[in-house]
Parts: C-alpha cells; sequence; structure tokens
C-alpha cells in the first residue's frame, strides 16, 4: 500500500526501507535535502513540501510521523489542514501519550484518525524487525496492519499471513494494538522506563567488577572501613564478562548484547560522554507514576543519576560537605 | 574424565545429567536418598557417604559441591581429611566470595586446589548450556575444562574443541577462568546484582501498565493530584505486552521471557507470594559496594524491597504516621 | 486591622484565633456550623455565606482562604465576582504553585491582588508562631504585614515593630516576601519535600534499632548471611532514645520532639495506621523535580514508600516471585 | 574525680575542658605536643607518653579514649597491658559497634571495663552539653556517671543532682545507659544514618529551590520537557529561605541552624568540597541494616551519592551512553 513518511532520521530512514522492501509505495519528506536524496535514490518519492507530499498520496491516505516529539504539534499544525476525513495520521515517535490523547480528539473531529505508534528497536529494528506497540480507533489500526507486518519483520522478512490471526498471535509477530489513541505511546513510555533501569542495573554490575580492582583502592576511607581489604583485588576483564554472560545466563538480554560490542571495541569507553543524557520518556513515565501512585523507585533513581551525572549535584555536594563543616567534620558527629 | 558431585538439588542433579550426557563418569552424592536413586537409574555411580564417594574416584579427584551456602563449610570440614595433594574441590554453588578466598587458602596449605565456579543458568541451563563464571589456579582450572565444555554446552551439545582456543574464545562458549580463588564467585554475585535491578525494572514497568487502568483510580489522592485523570484510563493486557516486547524490543531478554511465559499461565500472578525471598547473593553485592565504594543505588533499593516485602518496613510507616499525625496530620504541614 | 477568613479546619481556626488576640477584626466563614460558632463563640464575626462574608468586609477587603488545595479552584469561582479591584485575596493553604501563578495572573485582569502564602508550623502555631513564605506583587504583600506579624508571633506574642527593618530582618521574625505569585507556594513545597524526607530518616533511624533487638531475629536469611548474629543483640528502648537526641545531638529537631512524644505515649505505635496518606505536597514537588532537572532521589524514594504502604506494590512483588520460581527459585541464580 | 584523656582533637580537647570546668582532674595524652601544651595551659596534667598517662592515675583507673575509629585497636594493644582489674577503659570515638563487642569481652577476661560512649554535639557540645549514648556493664557505667552528667550539661553547666533519679531522667539530661558493650555505638551509627538521611533531605530541598531560577535554564531537555516553562521563574534567596524556616517550620532543627550559618556566610558555598567525605558510620549502619534485614533505602541513596561525588560514577555513566549509542541514541529508543 502507499504511506507518507515523514522525518527521515535514523528510524524513518530505516523505517521507510524496510518499508520498500516489502513492496509498499512509500512518498518521503524530510527538511533535510541530503536526506531526502537517500531515500529518493533508494526508490522513494521524494517530497519537498507537506503540501507536495499530501499531493502525492492518494486518498484516503496514510501519513506517519518520524519527528521529535517537541516538532510534533507543529508538524500537525500545518499539515492537519491539508487532510482530508477518513485519512490516517500516524506518529511514530516518542510523544507523550497524553499529547497524543489530546490531539486523537482533536482529530477525530475532523474525520482523521489518529494512530500512536511506539516504536522499539533502535536502528537495528530494520534488519531485526521492529517491536509496535500501537494505539488508536479499530478500523484505521485494521487498515495499517500490512505495514505493522512489514515492520515488524524485519527486511525483507515478511510475515506469511496466519489463516487464523487473533490478537495475540499478533504480539508474538511483534506488532499489539494496546488500545485506543495513546495507548501505543503509554506502552513505549512503560518500555522506555524499563530500559532506563536496566541500563543502569548493567551500569551497576560492571561498576561492582571494576572496584574489585586494584586500581580503585585509592582511598583512604576504602582501607580503613573495609574488613581485610586485601581480599578484594581481583582485576577483571570487563568485556570478557560481558561476552561470557551473553552466553546462557539469567541476566542475558539485548542490551547485554550491545554493552559487550561497545566493551569489546574499548573497555575503557574514554570515547563516552560521562554526561548522559535523556530523551523525555522517563520524565514522562515517572510523571505518570506520580499521577497513578505506581511506585517506581528504581525509575527515580535511573533518571535523577543521568541528572546528577550532567554536574546538577554539585551545589548540593557543598551543602553536604558544608553541614560536615559546621558541626565539627570528619568523623566528629 | 570422572567427577563426584555432592548435592543433588535442581541445580546439581541437571549438572550431573548434562555431565553423563556428554560422557563423563559421575559418582554422586546427597543426604537425600530419593534424589540419589533418581541419579542411579539416570546411570550415575550413587554413593551414601563422603567417604564412599572419595573412595569412588580416582586419584588426583574432582569434588564438586553443588549444596546451599551455608552448608558449605560443614562439607569441607568432613570432606577435606579425606582429600589428597591434587584432588580439586570445586565450589559451584553461591558462596560469598570473601569466605571462597580464605578456603582456598587454606586447602591450597593441604596441596587441594580449590576453584569457584558460579554457576547462572537455573533449571533451563541444562538444555540452553550453563553460564560459568571460574576463579582458581590455572593448573586445576585448566585440568576441568571437559566438564566446563561439557556444562556450558547444554545437554548432549558438544561444543567441538576449536584449534586455536584462546580465553577470549572461551567466553564465548560460556565459560570463562575470572582470575584466582574467589574471583568467580565474585562475578556471579555481581551478575545477581544486576538480576536483582532487572527484576526491580520489569517489575516497575508493569505497575505503570496496570495503574493506567480504572481499577486502579480508586484513590481519593489520586483524582485530587493528577491533572485531567480521565485521560489515563488504559486496560491493558499484560500477558500480550510482555510478548509482543519480546519481539526485536530494547528491552527483549530472557528474564522478560520468563516473566512472558507467567503473565501468560495467570496474568494475575495469584499464586506468587508477594513477600519476595533473597538468597544473599543480593546481600553481598551490597556489602561489597560500600566496601569499594561503588555507588550501587538500585541495587539497594531492590534488596530493601525485598525486606519490605516481607512486612519489616510496617513499623516504620507507622512512626511516619504518628509523626504526620502529631504536626496536624493531614496536609495541615 | 480587619480579615475574613474562610475555612475554620484546624490551620484557619487556630490562625483566626492568632488574629485577634493580636487586635485584628476577623470575620469567619466555614461550611460547619460547629466550627463557626466555635469561633463566633470566640469573638469572630460569624459569615453563614461567602456574599455575606463580603458584605462584612470594608474596601479594600482582605480574604484569607484556609482551605483543601481541591476546594482553592471552586471557592475563587464563586468569590471573585463579589470582589473588588485593590481587594486582596489569600490562599494560605497547599496549593501547587503552578495553579497558584495562572490564579495570579487571572485576578489580577480585575484589579483583584492574588497573594499566596505557604504556612507551617501545624496545629502547635498557633501557640510557636508560623512560618509564613510568602508570594505575591509587593504592595498587597506590603499591606498584609500586620497580619503576618501577627501570625508569625505566635498567640499573643506580638513582635515588637523593629525601626530600620528589611527583609532580612522578616525572615527572623519568621516571614518572608520570597518572590512573585506562587513563590510562597513554590518555597512551601520545598519545605514539604525536606519534610517527607527527615521523617523518612527517622523512621529509617528507629527500625535500625528496633533490628537489634531478639525479637526481630526471627528470619532464616538472616541468620544465615549475618556474621556472627549473636554480635546483634540489643534491646532497646525507643522512647528513651528518642528523648535523648533531643538533648545536644546533632540529629536534635522538631521532628524528633514530636516522634518522641508519640513514642512516650505508645513506644509500639500501634495506634497509628501504617498505610501512610501524602496530601499531594510531596508529589508536586517531584513532578517539579523532574521539570527542573533537579536530582531528589531520596523525595522519591520517600514519596514511593508512602504509594507502596498503601498496599500497591503487591503486584510487584508476586512478578518477582514469579520470575525467581521460573528461573529456579531459591538461590538458584 | 580524676580521667585520664587519649586524644585532644577537636572533640577531645573541648571534652577535656568540659570536665575540668566541672571540677574534674584531668590527665592528658596525644602525640602532637602543641595540643598537649595547650590543654596543659588550661589546667589539665599533660603526660607525653601512655605509660606516663597511666602512671598518673589513681586506680582504678578511668581511661577515656577520642581517637580515629582507625586507631583504637592499636592504642588499646598498647594500653591494656598497662592497666589493671577494675581499671574502666573509655571509647568515645565512632568505633564500630561489633569491634567494641569483642573488645569488650576480651578486656573483661582481663577485669578491665569497657565501656562505649557515642558522643554527639560536635564541636558545639563544649558549650550546648553533648549527648552521650553508653553501652557497657551497668557497675562502670554507674562510676562515670558524674563525667557523663559534667559532659552532657555542657561548660560550667552543672545538672544538679536529682534526688529520685531513674533512667528516664538522665534521657532527659542528655546521658543514656542504652545497653551492653557496643549498644553505645549501635546507638551512635544509628543516630549518624539518620543524619547523613537529613543531610541530604535539605541538600534536596535547596536544589529544588535553586532551579526555580532562570540561571538553571540552561538545558535544552528541560524547555523540551517541562509544561510552561515561563510559570517556573523565582530567584530565591537560600539563606533568607533558610533562615526563614528556622522560625517556628515543620523542619526547623538544629542542622537547618547550621546549614543557615553556613548560606549567610556564603550563599554560593563555592569554599566547601562538592567531593563529600564519609567517616565510615554510614558504611556500618548500612551493613547492619542488610545483616539485620531492616529496610533503609534513604540511607543507601545517601551514602552512595557521597561516593559518587568523588566521581566514581563516571565509568557507569559512560557505559549509559554507550549503550544509548548502541541502539540509536537520542530517542531513538
Amino acid at each position: 500500500m502507499q504511506i507518507g513518511i515523514i522525518g527521515l532520521g535514523r528510524m524513518g530512514g530505516n523505517m521507510a526501507q524496510c518499508l520498500m522492501a516489502a513492496g509498499h509505495d512509500v512518498v518521503v519528506h524530510d527538511g533535510d535535502a541530503a536526506a531526502l536524496e537517500r531515500l529518493a535514490a533508494l526508490g522513494a518519492e521524494p517530497a519537498q513540501t507537506l503540501d507536495r507530499l499530501v499531493e502525492c498520496l492518494t486518498k484516503p491516505r496514510v501519513v506517519w510521523l518520524m519527528v521529535p516529539a517537541t516538532a510534533v504539534a507543529n508538524v500537525i499544525t500545518t499539515l492537519s489542514p491539508l487532510l482530508r476525513p477518513r485519512d490516517i495520521l500516524v506518529d511514530g515517535g516518542n510523544s507523550y501519550y497524553r499529547d497524543t490523547h489530546y490531539r486523537a480528539a482533536e482529530l477525530a473531529e475532523k474525520g482523521i484518525a489518529f494512530v500512536d505508534v511506539g516504536v522499539s528497536g533502535g536502528i537495528w529494528g530494520r534488519d531485526h524487525g521492529y517491536c509496535l506497540m500501537i494505539g488508536g480507533a479499530d478500523a484505521p489500526v485494521t487498515r495499517l496492519v500490512p505495514l505493522f507486518r512489514a515492520l515488524a519483520s524485519g527486511i525483507g522478512g515478511g510475515i506469511e499471513p496466519k489463516p487464523s490471526g487473533n490478537d495475540m498471535d499478533t504480539a508474538g509477530e511483534g506488532y499489539l494494538h494496546c488500545g485506543p489513541p495513546g495507548a501505543g505511546h503509554y506502552v513505549k513510555m512503560a518500555h522506555n522506563a524499563i530500559e532506563y533501569v536496566i541500563m543502569a542495573a548493567y551500569a551497576e554490575g560492571f561498576e561492582l567488577l571494576r572496584h574489585a580492582s586494584h586500581e580503585q583502592q585509592n582511598s583512604g576511607e576504602r582501607s580503613a572501613f573495609c574488613d581485610d581489604p586485601q581480599a578484594i583485588e581481583y582485576d577483571f576483564d570487563l568485556a570478557k564478562i560481558a561476552r561470557l554472560w551473553r552466553q546462557g545466563s539469567v541476566i542475558r538480554s539485548w542490551l547485554l548484547d550491545l554493552a559487550s560490542e561497545s566493551l569489546n571495541v574499548d573497555p575503557s569507553l574514554t570515547a563516552y560522554d560521562d554526561r548522559v543524557a535523556d530523551s523525555g520518556e522517563g520524565r514522562w513515565a515517572l510523571r505518570t507514576a506520580i499521577e497513578t501512585e505506581a511506585a517506581t523507585p528504581l525509575l527515580a533513581q535511573a533518571l535523577f543519576q543521568r541528572f546528577t551525572s550532567r554536574d546538577h549535584g554539585r551545589y548540593a555536594n557543598r551543602l553536604l560537605s558544608a553541614m560536615r563543616n559546621a558541626f565539627g567534620g570528619h568523623g566528629a558527629g
């Protein structure tokens, strides 16, 4: 079927290729001319403007957004007057599910269906198949199934249609209609909350391994407060251990596979920034936890750790030192 | 080669089968006669006593313990006088790496090699291959390689010997000599620390999903302090979402596979205890974090959450209520 | 000066008395007739309706709300048409500072000044003096100073006017103009965030004391994983220790005074609920931390602990048990 | 009565003065000659060596150690052969209660009583009176009461003996016999655990205040993920707010008094180190929490925050960045 894709970054560009490989007709738009040309060279129909993109599509249209959360509102404002009843607009980015909820209601008044798709898999999704968490009304979601199948199966994968398909089966195929508008982004948000904590889990585990070595034993406090510090003297090879854990251990996972590959290339990880960015999903998830009374202390910790990594904790630390100094400091208590 | 195995619980029993399937000669001992018979029926040589087990083995012997951490000291006390120089004693259970460190030093004085093997994979290791984290001196570890290969490859798997094997290759095969005595148990401890946090990560994520539903909106606080609570109204199918996430998502993992299987059988999980046990590894890891100045706040949270699940937090909560009441309570501040 | 007070709960009723004791003219309103009578008996002018209250006040009026955060919007809707330019409306409750920000802007369009006052001190403020955190425009805040002084000094206290007063001095007197509208509620929110964590600090400390006793040593895990459990055998008297810490210790505080009084009356605290309520301030503070990238992991923990105390953590715990069981359970790792 | 004091740091030196002011006879020893002279000038009998100190004291002697936890073992080794049955040795420093437990048992075999005293109050204790948490056998503790009274009352305070004293009364006077040997240090450990968390509570609260200001709004993430960032624009005066909160607020405390004084002198706190030291008490407390199954997640967080402040978290952060990059980075998810 025919689809327009807006946003040809790492995710959007790969997904366009995946859809073309599965035989779909893809019209693409991006502000970056180079990205547009690259996709055109691969067989997509380039559209310099949103108007042009809409013109290229046969009604009822399917337009799929793969743009940053902060750009979605503007694109919808420009695009929605160009769309017609029965057109489907898909937000495949990481938007806040509440925004999606309100946007769907507003577009529904114009007869435009708004479908949200949380897409997981990163740059590897093109080959392995994306994991698609879908929110929206039944009819438009059903219409989009051929696209979901193409994306979920990986490039050229082509999941064979099953005779007696039901919802449970689609989960096993990598896509699921999770509920009404916003449901897809909500499930993606929970997914990213889990992702934050799992990443922090491995980071803590590798810290435990690193701190077993002598190099880390530079602190006066340590030798004073550790029973028999000589009993901790291991010089572990982190890259090998990561590789080992991928083989049959309880903690094997795809994120461990990624960590292992990174450690193989550079065990000291000096190329990477120790200020860790965050994309907003963790913030939305924590805010939702507060609002729904779901206790997620580990998510909170993982998110705040990223804030602190960007140096925001310094003043707090100086205040601790100031108080310690004020009551007598170092061990005075 | 020939090996004696002491302890035929879920782990030890499966491992014995795995070794026999790979053609090794296995002598077994367990206090539980039924377990002993079961293994005898599968081809192992049963030994009613430790003395008998030692007698059955040709020198230099290999004896592998698969007993609870709390039983290891006693078994070693009984066993070590029966062993001779060049014998190898393996502790394949979850012992504290410091205990292992001291035990190895003590046994070394008698010429007995003590090798520690952290074994991951649970009851599934028999079929999928175990993940083996090994500590000990080079010579005995090298002697044990055929056993490691059999265990790491899964039952009947039989990893083919590689011509130019090196350490890095063995990590890829599922076993690794990580360092001197205690190193295996240390790496297993870090592994379990990660396991605690990953499990808590999924638990938090599924809580976020559950709390999106109306059933959870019973609290007066929630409706008062959530912006537009009507915007959170999803009734997610947790089993399907778990199944979905296994397909290509960033958070796919073996623990998610297990969670998914459990949710498939019973999405309400009513069969499971909400008091979560802990096996000691998390405690050792947290203690080690303190001693080595490795920051592991998520591990701490995951461990204390288990303590609290066993009702130990009640008094603390009553004290909070008492203070709130004392200064004026409910919102008085 | 003259003031109308709406809301005669524990806070509002006490504050009315405080203002009368300082010689101010107080008109009061509350939906609860008994509360109205009680204040009338103490010398306040009762007003059965908001209309009546407004009538009783000389222009430009001062009306002070002491109602729950969830009631503020409705009261303002009813009240604001009755007010006139130059009237001052004060919100002395625990409102979310963003709501206050928007309300002030809206009322300013009608010429009505909106002043927010975060009030701390609980039911003890009447006698000890309240701590007042004030937001609003300069002119109305200045006009209210006589009221602030009366409240901050405690009943009958009467802080003497100082000849060369400046802002710093007023902080020392217990009230401070902290900034534009919303500033008072923001500072109160930060105050309550601190309060949550301090309360949890004492709760943890007393748990450490309780767990030193034999009664707490019922767990199999404990005896297995604690070095020499016999070395922990103290049977502490918590009430005495709380009392002791009030005398010169680094951790002396007013909240400790309250905890100590509660423990004196009933060291087992059986009268108190182990489900701890929350009033919303903690949620707003955590949400603000997320939005402003301020790392507050302890606040998150303290808030989620309250959620968990209300049993919301049970499902998460069952999921942990399910996963443990799935991979082999108790110690299998 | 007569007492020998070993260790004339900030705590020991002040306590010696306090005891002399109350009329006690004080013999002092310290490796630092200047400290020794200073105390001698104030009226103490200086002893250049431990032998000399012991000689100066009349049997049965009282020797009080005020040395770092790491020095206690050596001092006892040197000192104990010089002491005689019925002598009392006091450890007034921050020792680990388990060490105290074992030391008391060993000294008891020689007839020497070992009394542990957790001393709180910092450098201000001299004037305000120290808070004394005491462990030991009844007889020696009773013999030391005149010293406890002098220290607990502050310099020159002189608590009048009460006719019908009981234990509860002594808590009100600032000293308490908490239990057998180690009990004093255990209670001090719990005290310090609380101290860690309270300090972190204020640090978080002041961070919330700081982050309300425009200066903190430099981050792209913030403007993207905060609803209406313009609604957060307060430029708070932290020193004034700290001062305000000391007046009648629920969170008033002695640590707030200290924070307020520090902020008065330098609101930017630039003089203080953002790497926060720790004295060991927090580590012992967390380890004890693990061993006794007392859930203390806030203590864990406060302690690990100090570790992280000393830069130990950097590798963990780089690993997070590496994983984010591996799966597609910034928002790819």
